[in-house]
């Protein structure tokens, strides 16, 4: 690996596409990989379709250091994450014993039934993401796989968190000014990101009921110094036209 | 157009992969393409790099009857969304009369800089999404490109939907049971799903603090007596291992 780590997301679900759910998995890993300095380039939403996932998960693991994917790993038909990623790597689909022990010796007679060992079927080479909770998420190659359901999806990226390897960190200083308008600061933003052509000059409006609207500024890099120095050009450019800088984003 | 309508999102900035802004606009236009009978079928988020910007409106838009864009269009340097979108279609990046004028005649003397003056260069043969705003978004063939701000992406949806052509408005119907879960029913399910192969059935376990954990059956199809009868069945399989089936999604 390169000094730069690369990941992408590919979330797996019709509910996420008909709106029915609001996806909150990509906000979640987004600021945990910027903070571990893994750059996430892409994030994908596919339907709950055998050629979809397959053909996504073999364009994103070519790319990318890490694909994380959630969603479609329960015992339902609908879930069909698995044997997707089994295709994708073309590998065969079969029992995990470990799973499968622990499943068998936690459900009554008859309750590990033909649903929920296919919570326990995985592809050959899987290793566990293991929460300590029944069903697990499960590692193949470059690719992690994990629960749709948020709080279960936290649980299963925080264990496999450990066992990732970042970049260099980047941080991240902001600024903004309430009252400025990006079209008046434009020309001088770009003015700054030549002279910092490493750091990521970012600049978003911002409108809020209570503190009025304005601009924000964010630079990212992984070097603290030249991060610095750039959003101190912002502020400066910021008073040149009359603005009011105020460190950090707007409440 | 076929009787299935197809989209796709593209949400374009650094922001959205950082972590920094929790995408909102995936959910919105999903909700609204469903009531619509679109099947919104994709979604993916790129950084604000113009090969990605470019190589994925090209992908979309050959897959799909609409592609919707939001982000990087505003007047500062990140902001290169207009500029691929000319690239993606090899057509020239030129001013837009209505737009230019009229943003000319707003700002003061000196106020239509540089950088305004991009936002009103855009494509050759871009229709624009025109919400009375300064800055319009566009359309050009299939792709309709919007602003990455929440209310102002919504304004202009709302402008723009007007001229979409819908397929056959897909209905849902759900019910949902507290205390099942979803391996006791997931046999079942595959049976009601089989007899019903043209309504789409999913399955979503869901964790409240107020009402427990339970299963919510969702059910989509244009054949309103046929998702309505595969509820029926739904609510007698919930029945059937001693579940207390509610309509609707839980609270």
């Amino acid at each position: 690996m390169s000094d730069t780590v690369t990941a992408a997301v590919l979330v797996i679900g019709d509910e996420i596409l008909s709106g029915r759910t609001k996806d909150r998995n990509v906000g979640y890993i987004a600021e945990y990989l910027f903070k571990a300095g893994v750059e996430l380039r892409e994030a994908r939403v596919v339907p709950d379709v055998e050629d979809e996932i397959v053909a996504a998960v073999n364009a994103l693991r070519a790319r990318y250091d890490y694909v994380f994917t959630t969603g479609g790993i329960g015992p339902t038909h609908d879930d069909i994450t698995s044997e997707c990623i089994a295709a994708a790597f073309g590998v065969p689909w079969e029992r995990q014993p470990t799973v499968w022990a622990r499943m068998e010796a936690h459900y009554p007679p008859g309750g590990f039934n033909a649903a929920r060992q296919r919570m326990a079927t995985m592809p050959r080479g899987a290793v566990l993401i293991d929460t300590g909770h029944i069903a697990p998420g499960f590692s193949l190659g470059n690719v992690h796989v994990m629960a749709g359901v948020p709080f279960i999806m936290q649980l299963m990226f925080e264990t496999l968190a450990r066992r990732l390897q970042g970049g260099i960190p980047v941080i991240s200083r902001s600024v903004h000014a309430t009252g400025v308008r990006e079209g008046d600061i434009a020309a001088g933003l770009t003015e700054v990101q030549r002279r910092y052509p490493d750091i990521d000059i970012g600049s978003y409006p911002y409108f809020r009921e209570k503190s009025g609207s304005g601009v924000a500024i964010v630079a990212k890099g992984t070097d603290a110094p030249a991060t610095e120095a750039a959003i101190d050009e912002v502020i400066v450019l910021f008073r040149s036209i009359g603005g009011d800088p105020v460190s950090g984003e707007p409440d």
